[in-house]
Protein backbone atom coordinates (compact mmCIF):
# COMPACT_ATOMS: atom_id res chain seq x y z
CA UNK A 1 0.00 0.00 0.00
CA UNK A 2 0.85 3.31 -0.92
CA UNK A 3 1.76 5.71 2.30
CA UNK A 4 -1.03 7.94 0.67
CA UNK A 5 -3.47 5.10 0.54
CA UNK A 6 -2.38 3.62 4.01
CA UNK A 7 -3.21 7.69 5.26
CA UNK A 8 -6.60 7.68 3.74
CA UNK A 9 -7.20 3.77 5.62
CA UNK A 10 -6.16 5.04 9.02
CA UNK A 11 -8.41 8.36 8.66
CA UNK A 12 -10.99 6.18 7.30
CA UNK A 13 -10.76 3.73 10.54
CA UNK A 14 -10.01 5.96 13.27
CA UNK A 15 -13.10 8.47 11.69
CA UNK A 16 -15.91 6.40 13.57
CA UNK A 17 -13.54 5.94 16.54
CA UNK A 18 -12.94 9.28 17.28
CA UNK A 19 -16.14 10.65 16.98
CA UNK A 20 -17.52 7.42 19.34
CA UNK A 21 -14.42 7.99 21.79
CA UNK A 22 -13.10 11.16 21.13
CA UNK A 23 -9.43 11.97 21.97
CA UNK A 24 -9.73 8.89 24.27
CA UNK A 25 -9.48 6.67 20.85
CA UNK A 26 -6.34 4.48 21.60
CA UNK A 27 -4.06 3.77 18.79
CA UNK A 28 -4.62 0.23 19.13
CA UNK A 29 -8.47 0.52 18.21
CA UNK A 30 -7.44 2.43 15.11
CA UNK A 31 -4.78 -0.03 13.90
CA UNK A 32 -7.74 -3.18 14.74
CA UNK A 33 -10.41 -0.96 12.84
CA UNK A 34 -8.23 -0.46 10.20
CA UNK A 35 -6.39 -3.96 10.28
CA UNK A 36 -2.95 -3.10 10.09
CA UNK A 37 -0.41 -3.59 13.04
CA UNK A 38 -0.22 -0.87 15.59
CA UNK A 39 3.21 0.37 14.39
CA UNK A 40 1.79 1.26 10.56
CA UNK A 41 0.49 3.89 12.09
CA UNK A 42 3.49 5.52 12.95
CA UNK A 43 5.16 5.07 9.70
CA UNK A 44 2.51 7.59 8.98
CA UNK A 45 1.71 9.80 11.75
CA UNK A 46 3.94 10.72 14.34
CA UNK A 47 1.44 10.37 17.32
CA UNK A 48 -2.04 9.52 17.94
CA UNK A 49 -3.22 12.74 18.14
CA UNK A 50 -1.90 13.52 14.47
CA UNK A 51 -4.40 11.00 13.60
CA UNK A 52 -7.56 12.65 15.70
CA UNK A 53 -6.29 16.32 13.81
CA UNK A 54 -6.17 14.34 10.59
CA UNK A 55 -9.95 13.33 11.18
CA UNK A 56 -10.69 16.64 12.35
CA UNK A 57 -9.62 18.35 9.59
CA UNK A 58 -11.29 15.61 7.48
CA UNK A 59 -14.57 16.22 8.87
CA UNK A 60 -14.29 20.23 8.55
CA UNK A 61 -13.21 19.77 4.99
CA UNK A 62 -16.22 21.16 2.83
CA UNK A 63 -15.26 19.90 -1.08
CA UNK A 64 -17.21 16.55 -0.26
CA UNK A 65 -20.34 18.74 0.62
CA UNK A 66 -19.67 20.81 -2.35
CA UNK A 67 -19.16 18.29 -4.49
CA UNK A 68 -22.46 16.57 -3.40
CA UNK A 69 -24.51 19.73 -3.84
CA UNK A 70 -22.77 20.36 -7.05
CA UNK A 71 -24.33 17.16 -7.89
CA UNK A 72 -28.04 17.51 -7.05
CA UNK A 73 -29.98 16.75 -10.73
CA UNK A 74 -30.83 20.10 -11.92
CA UNK A 75 -33.45 18.24 -13.54
CA UNK A 76 -35.96 18.30 -9.79
CA UNK A 77 -38.06 20.60 -9.15
CA UNK A 78 -37.00 23.82 -7.43
CA UNK A 79 -38.58 22.69 -3.70
CA UNK A 80 -36.53 19.09 -4.19
CA UNK A 81 -33.55 20.34 -4.96
CA UNK A 82 -33.44 22.17 -1.79
CA UNK A 83 -34.47 19.21 0.07
CA UNK A 84 -31.22 17.45 -1.43
CA UNK A 85 -28.96 20.50 -0.58
CA UNK A 86 -30.74 20.62 3.10
CA UNK A 87 -29.91 16.86 3.75
CA UNK A 88 -26.54 17.00 2.56
CA UNK A 89 -25.75 19.96 4.68
CA UNK A 90 -27.44 18.63 7.75
CA UNK A 91 -25.41 15.30 7.21
CA UNK A 92 -21.99 17.44 7.27
CA UNK A 93 -23.38 19.95 10.51
CA UNK A 94 -24.64 16.76 12.24
CA UNK A 95 -21.14 15.38 11.99
CA UNK A 96 -18.97 18.34 12.97
CA UNK A 97 -21.12 19.06 15.75
CA UNK A 98 -21.07 15.05 16.89
CA UNK A 99 -17.21 15.17 16.36
CA UNK A 100 -17.06 18.73 18.71
CA UNK A 101 -19.14 16.63 21.22
CA UNK A 102 -16.64 13.47 21.09
CA UNK A 103 -13.98 16.09 21.37
CA UNK A 104 -14.89 18.06 24.30
CA UNK A 105 -15.16 21.31 22.10
CA UNK A 106 -17.17 24.08 22.41
CA UNK A 107 -16.62 26.13 18.88
CA UNK A 108 -14.66 24.83 15.49
CA UNK A 109 -11.10 24.56 15.93
CA UNK A 110 -9.24 27.84 15.03
CA UNK A 111 -8.15 27.79 10.99
CA UNK A 112 -4.25 27.75 11.52
CA UNK A 113 -4.93 24.59 13.33
CA UNK A 114 -6.91 22.20 11.66
CA UNK A 115 -9.34 23.61 9.71
CA UNK A 116 -8.36 23.24 6.00
CA UNK A 117 -10.73 27.03 5.36
CA UNK A 118 -11.45 29.77 7.60
CA UNK A 119 -14.91 29.30 8.63
CA UNK A 120 -16.03 32.48 6.63
CA UNK A 121 -14.82 31.10 3.31
CA UNK A 122 -16.20 27.89 4.09
CA UNK A 123 -20.13 29.28 4.79
CA UNK A 124 -19.33 31.41 1.49
CA UNK A 125 -18.93 28.24 -0.68
CA UNK A 126 -22.19 26.63 0.63
CA UNK A 127 -23.91 29.87 0.16
CA UNK A 128 -22.80 30.07 -3.16
CA UNK A 129 -23.29 26.47 -3.76
CA UNK A 130 -26.96 26.94 -2.62
CA UNK A 131 -27.60 30.16 -5.19
CA UNK A 132 -26.07 28.08 -7.68
CA UNK A 133 -28.52 25.54 -7.16
CA UNK A 134 -31.25 27.84 -7.10
CA UNK A 135 -30.41 28.77 -10.87
CA UNK A 136 -32.96 30.52 -13.06
CA UNK A 137 -35.72 29.92 -10.10
CA UNK A 138 -34.40 33.05 -8.63
CA UNK A 139 -36.89 34.93 -10.17
CA UNK A 140 -39.73 32.53 -8.19
CA UNK A 141 -38.46 34.24 -5.08
CA UNK A 142 -38.96 37.51 -3.43
CA UNK A 143 -35.29 37.48 -3.01
CA UNK A 144 -32.16 37.11 -3.93
CA UNK A 145 -30.81 33.33 -4.26
CA UNK A 146 -27.73 34.81 -1.77
CA UNK A 147 -30.05 35.50 0.46
CA UNK A 148 -32.16 32.33 0.47
CA UNK A 149 -29.06 30.81 0.67
CA UNK A 150 -28.18 32.77 3.98
CA UNK A 151 -31.47 31.88 5.57
CA UNK A 152 -31.57 28.20 4.77
CA UNK A 153 -27.81 27.87 6.71
CA UNK A 154 -29.34 29.91 9.44
CA UNK A 155 -32.01 27.25 9.40
CA UNK A 156 -30.44 23.79 9.44
CA UNK A 157 -27.73 25.35 11.87
CA UNK A 158 -30.28 26.02 14.81
CA UNK A 159 -32.55 23.57 13.00
CA UNK A 160 -29.76 20.76 13.54
CA UNK A 161 -27.62 21.47 16.42
CA UNK A 162 -29.06 19.32 19.40
CA UNK A 163 -28.61 22.43 22.01
CA UNK A 164 -30.19 24.88 20.11
CA UNK A 165 -32.92 22.91 18.72
CA UNK A 166 -33.81 21.32 22.15
CA UNK A 167 -33.72 18.17 21.54
CA UNK A 168 -36.18 18.60 18.76
CA UNK A 169 -34.98 19.05 15.42
CA UNK A 170 -36.55 20.03 11.98
CA UNK A 171 -36.10 17.50 9.41
CA UNK A 172 -35.22 18.82 5.34
CA UNK A 173 -39.14 18.69 4.19
CA UNK A 174 -39.81 21.23 7.28
CA UNK A 175 -37.00 23.52 6.65
CA UNK A 176 -37.22 23.57 2.79
CA UNK A 177 -41.38 24.28 3.98
CA UNK A 178 -40.79 27.09 6.18
CA UNK A 179 -38.00 28.86 3.91
CA UNK A 180 -40.29 28.74 0.43
CA UNK A 181 -43.95 28.83 1.90
CA UNK A 182 -43.75 29.99 5.33
CA UNK A 183 -46.20 28.84 8.29
CA UNK A 184 -48.96 31.54 7.66
CA UNK A 185 -51.74 29.72 5.48
CA UNK A 186 -51.61 30.72 2.23
CA UNK A 187 -54.49 33.09 0.54
CA UNK A 188 -54.72 35.20 -2.38
CA UNK A 189 -51.89 37.25 -3.31
CA UNK A 190 -53.76 40.76 -2.20
CA UNK A 191 -55.34 39.22 1.18
CA UNK A 192 -51.98 38.23 2.45
CA UNK A 193 -50.86 40.21 4.56
CA UNK A 194 -51.83 38.56 8.31
CA UNK B 1 -30.91 52.94 51.55
CA UNK B 2 -32.55 49.49 52.00
CA UNK B 3 -30.09 46.58 51.65
CA UNK B 4 -32.52 45.02 48.82
CA UNK B 5 -32.38 48.31 46.93
CA UNK B 6 -28.36 49.18 46.97
CA UNK B 7 -28.01 45.59 45.83
CA UNK B 8 -30.04 46.64 42.66
CA UNK B 9 -28.53 49.71 42.37
CA UNK B 10 -24.72 47.99 42.36
CA UNK B 11 -25.64 45.23 39.93
CA UNK B 12 -27.40 48.42 37.92
CA UNK B 13 -24.37 50.13 37.65
CA UNK B 14 -22.13 46.93 37.06
CA UNK B 15 -24.29 45.42 34.22
CA UNK B 16 -22.63 48.02 31.66
CA UNK B 17 -19.25 47.16 32.89
CA UNK B 18 -18.96 43.33 32.82
CA UNK B 19 -20.61 43.43 29.31
CA UNK B 20 -17.56 45.82 28.20
CA UNK B 21 -14.68 44.71 30.80
CA UNK B 22 -15.61 41.09 31.36
CA UNK B 23 -14.46 39.77 34.87
CA UNK B 24 -12.04 42.07 34.18
CA UNK B 25 -14.18 45.09 35.89
CA UNK B 26 -12.94 46.11 39.65
CA UNK B 27 -14.93 47.09 42.03
CA UNK B 28 -13.52 50.47 41.90
CA UNK B 29 -15.23 50.98 38.39
CA UNK B 30 -18.65 49.52 39.88
CA UNK B 31 -18.75 51.74 43.04
CA UNK B 32 -17.50 55.03 40.68
CA UNK B 33 -20.80 54.24 38.23
CA UNK B 34 -23.22 53.65 41.55
CA UNK B 35 -21.85 56.58 43.23
CA UNK B 36 -21.03 54.86 46.37
CA UNK B 37 -17.87 54.05 48.18
CA UNK B 38 -16.10 50.86 47.06
CA UNK B 39 -16.62 49.21 51.04
CA UNK B 40 -20.08 50.09 50.44
CA UNK B 41 -20.26 46.92 47.51
CA UNK B 42 -18.83 44.77 50.19
CA UNK B 43 -21.57 45.40 52.21
CA UNK B 44 -23.98 43.77 50.35
CA UNK B 45 -21.30 40.84 48.35
CA UNK B 46 -18.43 39.48 49.60
CA UNK B 47 -16.38 39.52 46.55
CA UNK B 48 -16.22 41.27 43.25
CA UNK B 49 -16.95 37.77 41.46
CA UNK B 50 -20.16 37.85 43.18
CA UNK B 51 -21.53 41.39 41.49
CA UNK B 52 -20.17 39.27 38.59
CA UNK B 53 -22.26 36.57 39.09
CA UNK B 54 -25.50 38.80 40.10
CA UNK B 55 -25.42 40.73 37.03
CA UNK B 56 -24.99 36.63 34.72
CA UNK B 57 -28.45 35.74 36.84
CA UNK B 58 -29.71 39.02 35.72
CA UNK B 59 -29.16 38.65 32.02
CA UNK B 60 -30.23 35.41 31.94
CA UNK B 61 -33.30 36.27 33.79
CA UNK B 62 -36.20 34.82 32.09
CA UNK B 63 -38.75 37.09 33.69
CA UNK B 64 -38.49 40.57 32.48
CA UNK B 65 -38.06 39.39 28.55
CA UNK B 66 -41.52 37.33 29.46
CA UNK B 67 -43.45 40.29 31.11
CA UNK B 68 -42.37 42.62 27.72
CA UNK B 69 -43.58 39.30 25.60
CA UNK B 70 -47.06 39.42 28.03
CA UNK B 71 -47.25 43.31 27.21
CA UNK B 72 -47.11 43.07 23.65
CA UNK B 73 -50.66 44.96 22.56
CA UNK B 74 -53.36 42.10 21.28
CA UNK B 75 -55.00 44.52 19.26
CA UNK B 76 -52.09 44.59 16.73
CA UNK B 77 -52.44 42.19 13.73
CA UNK B 78 -50.61 38.75 14.37
CA UNK B 79 -47.50 40.12 11.94
CA UNK B 80 -47.19 43.48 14.16
CA UNK B 81 -47.55 41.42 17.12
CA UNK B 82 -44.93 38.82 16.46
CA UNK B 83 -42.02 41.34 15.07
CA UNK B 84 -42.82 42.91 18.33
CA UNK B 85 -41.75 39.58 20.01
CA UNK B 86 -38.91 38.84 17.70
CA UNK B 87 -37.81 42.56 18.87
CA UNK B 88 -37.94 41.67 21.87
CA UNK B 89 -35.99 38.19 22.01
CA UNK B 90 -33.53 39.35 20.13
CA UNK B 91 -32.96 41.75 22.51
CA UNK B 92 -32.16 39.24 25.48
CA UNK B 93 -30.61 36.97 22.81
CA UNK B 94 -28.21 40.26 22.05
CA UNK B 95 -27.13 40.95 25.47
CA UNK B 96 -26.78 36.61 26.28
CA UNK B 97 -24.43 36.51 23.61
CA UNK B 98 -22.91 39.76 24.32
CA UNK B 99 -22.51 38.71 28.07
CA UNK B 100 -20.99 35.17 27.10
CA UNK B 101 -18.10 36.80 24.79
CA UNK B 102 -17.21 39.70 27.46
CA UNK B 103 -16.74 37.00 29.83
CA UNK B 104 -14.86 34.86 27.46
CA UNK B 105 -17.29 31.97 27.94
CA UNK B 106 -18.69 29.55 25.06
CA UNK B 107 -21.97 28.68 26.61
CA UNK B 108 -24.12 29.29 29.42
CA UNK B 109 -23.59 29.07 32.49
CA UNK B 110 -24.70 25.16 34.39
CA UNK B 111 -28.04 26.10 35.91
CA UNK B 112 -26.49 24.95 39.48
CA UNK B 113 -24.43 27.82 39.23
CA UNK B 114 -25.67 31.34 37.74
CA UNK B 115 -28.90 30.51 36.01
CA UNK B 116 -32.11 30.99 37.61
CA UNK B 117 -33.82 28.29 35.66
CA UNK B 118 -32.72 25.40 33.54
CA UNK B 119 -32.40 26.52 30.20
CA UNK B 120 -35.26 23.96 28.52
CA UNK B 121 -37.42 25.25 30.55
CA UNK B 122 -36.87 28.92 30.09
CA UNK B 123 -37.18 28.05 26.27
CA UNK B 124 -40.33 26.18 27.02
CA UNK B 125 -41.65 29.54 28.97
CA UNK B 126 -40.38 31.50 25.92
CA UNK B 127 -42.53 29.37 23.38
CA UNK B 128 -45.32 29.10 25.94
CA UNK B 129 -45.92 32.94 25.82
CA UNK B 130 -45.38 33.18 21.94
CA UNK B 131 -47.94 30.71 21.20
CA UNK B 132 -50.11 32.36 23.67
CA UNK B 133 -49.48 35.87 21.57
CA UNK B 134 -50.66 34.55 18.49
CA UNK B 135 -53.86 33.48 20.07
CA UNK B 136 -57.14 32.85 17.79
CA UNK B 137 -54.48 33.16 14.99
CA UNK B 138 -53.64 29.66 15.38
CA UNK B 139 -56.25 29.13 12.65
CA UNK B 140 -54.68 31.41 10.13
CA UNK B 141 -51.64 29.00 10.50
CA UNK B 142 -50.64 25.46 8.63
CA UNK B 143 -48.93 24.60 12.01
CA UNK B 144 -49.94 24.72 15.17
CA UNK B 145 -48.80 27.61 17.23
CA UNK B 146 -46.28 25.97 19.28
CA UNK B 147 -44.80 24.95 16.30
CA UNK B 148 -44.41 28.39 15.09
CA UNK B 149 -43.52 29.30 18.50
CA UNK B 150 -40.49 26.87 18.04
CA UNK B 151 -39.10 27.99 14.80
CA UNK B 152 -39.31 31.64 15.31
CA UNK B 153 -36.92 31.06 18.64
CA UNK B 154 -34.67 28.78 15.75
CA UNK B 155 -34.49 31.77 13.24
CA UNK B 156 -34.12 34.24 15.68
CA UNK B 157 -31.43 32.26 17.73
CA UNK B 158 -29.18 32.03 14.13
CA UNK B 159 -30.54 34.78 12.75
CA UNK B 160 -29.19 37.12 15.66
CA UNK B 161 -26.06 35.26 16.75
CA UNK B 162 -23.01 36.95 15.70
CA UNK B 163 -21.15 34.00 14.47
CA UNK B 164 -23.88 31.87 12.94
CA UNK B 165 -24.98 34.50 10.93
CA UNK B 166 -21.37 35.31 9.52
CA UNK B 167 -22.03 39.07 11.15
CA UNK B 168 -25.27 39.15 8.75
CA UNK B 169 -28.09 39.40 11.28
CA UNK B 170 -31.77 39.12 10.51
CA UNK B 171 -33.95 41.85 11.59
CA UNK B 172 -36.94 41.18 13.26
CA UNK B 173 -39.20 42.26 9.97
CA UNK B 174 -37.08 40.14 7.92
CA UNK B 175 -37.28 37.11 10.29
CA UNK B 176 -41.30 37.56 10.37
CA UNK B 177 -41.34 37.47 6.73
CA UNK B 178 -39.52 34.58 6.12
CA UNK B 179 -41.60 32.96 9.28
CA UNK B 180 -44.97 33.58 8.15
CA UNK B 181 -44.65 33.79 3.91
CA UNK B 182 -41.67 31.91 3.10
CA UNK B 183 -39.25 33.36 0.41
CA UNK B 184 -40.95 32.17 -2.80
CA UNK B 185 -43.46 34.45 -4.73
CA UNK B 186 -46.91 33.24 -3.67
CA UNK B 187 -48.65 32.46 -6.74
CA UNK B 188 -52.50 30.88 -6.42
CA UNK B 189 -53.22 28.38 -3.83
CA UNK B 190 -53.27 25.43 -6.08
CA UNK B 191 -49.94 26.58 -8.26
CA UNK B 192 -47.95 26.88 -4.78
CA UNK B 193 -45.28 24.11 -5.62
CA UNK B 194 -42.27 25.18 -6.63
Amino acid sequence: MAPAERRTAIIDAARPLVMRHGSGVTTRQIAEAAGIAEGTIFRVFPDKDSVVQAVVTEVFDPDPTLRELAAVDRGLPLRERLTRATEVLQDRLSQVFGLLDALGWIRPPEPEEQRPQPPQAINDAFRAAIADLVGPDESRLRVPAAELAHVLRLLIFSGTHPMISDGRPLNPEQIVAILLDGLAVPTTNEDRAC
